[in-house]
């Protein structure tokens, strides 16, 4: 398979920086192109011009325009996946953590909104064995943030549902792409923080007063997840 | 134009119920081959299928099915902002207002999620005077959440970007598309009582730490918007 001759090629260690780099524009350009077309719309064309690669070149790394998503998909979770995890290793404090992980991931997707978009639209397109891959890796990066919730609300001693703290901040990060605009709205930094604030001070003072709430009832308010 | 011999019709008062009914039901099913198939991937043959009219039929009534997706997002983003707006009417309190808007949000969209992929992922699809007046009803519905956000502001004394808020308020109840659940998740009911917490927890709560800090420094901290 045509893949795995740009896998083996990779795996050399001289060749491996500027090979990676080139495959990550190739697909940062691929991204847009499916973003702009739609991925039904995009033809092997229409990615043969905008990455710059003759046709043949493209159907020679990647057979198909389901490669091209695949290695989207994969490429950029893993690469989001392995900024955060450098990063929560410089804190111990669990809010400053939710916090990395917040400008972690606006700082990757606002330098990358063709990507998310794709990532989003695209989201069951891959089957079988492919799909699964993107799916357990969705996964680990969900847990990532569930672990973070779970250390917040055990250091603090709230009660709040995990899940829903999580898919909720998922949600204020990830809706971004379809409503910012660099020349209105702040850059990822500044959003990291306003967003931060709002997402902490809602899950701090919401899990204390349930459970003050809980205290003075004698009943558990709030469930966990 | 086939569409406005719909829109004809349904204006005789006798007729406008059974129409109005069998119209929202054609378009649920229309929205359900599209979240299925993608707007691309589905044909007029699948619509005429699910919708349980003939080719011949439908082709009458709709002519592309442009005029399917244009007549899915116009209804769900009509429905949704009168219903809002009836309830919004039994309340004066700011924090039960929004609490109205996210119940009545969740609600539809769970009832609806196919429309709600459909409305998301075909954002840009539809071109010209239809694009336009489809954007000019979404901005109405983000002003209705901008100004309850405006008027919480005002009556509780705070400072924050009320344009921020209602983007992150939308992400948290849109994004549930992706993730919901029914076998897991709680219904509606309880979701927007629990996003409602977060949210308002996350508001009230950031507002006033924010108010007192600047008051402190003797400065502005956060921007408004």
């Amino acid at each position: 398979m045509a893949l795995a001759a740009i896998e083996t090629r990779s795996s050399t260690p001289s060749n491996e920086t500027a090979h990676d780099r080139r495959l990550a524009e190739v697909l940062k350009h691929a991204a847009r192109i499916f973003w702009e077309k739609g991925y039904e719309g995009a033809s092997m064309r229409d990615l043969s011009r905008a990455t710059g690669m003759s046709l043949a070149g493209l159907y020679y790394y990647f057979e198909s325009k389901e490669d091209l998503l695949y290695l989207i998909q994969k490429h950029t979770f893993t690469t989001i996946m392995e900024q955060v995890r450098e990063r929560l290793a410089e804190s111990s404090d669990p809010e400053v953590r939710v916090r990395i992980f917040i400008g972690n991931h606006l700082e990757y997707f606002l330098a990358n909104k063709e990507a998310m978009k794709v990532l989003t639209h695209e989201d069951e397109r891959l089957k079988n064995g492919r799909g699964a891959e993107i799916r357990a890796i969705k996964r680990e990066y969900y847990r990532i943030c569930l672990e973070l919730m779970e250390d917040l609300r055990r250091v603090k001693g709230l009660q709040f549902s995990g899940r829903l703290a999580v898919l909720s901040l998922f949600g204020m990060i990830n809706w971004i792409y379809t409503w910012h605009n660099p020349r209105v709205d702040a850059g990822a930094k500044v959003l990291a923080r306003q967003m931060g604030d709002l997402f902490l001070s809602g899950v701090l003072h919401n899990g204390t007063s349930r459970r003050k709430a809980a205290k003075t009832k004698g009943r558990t308010a709030v469930t966990r997840v």
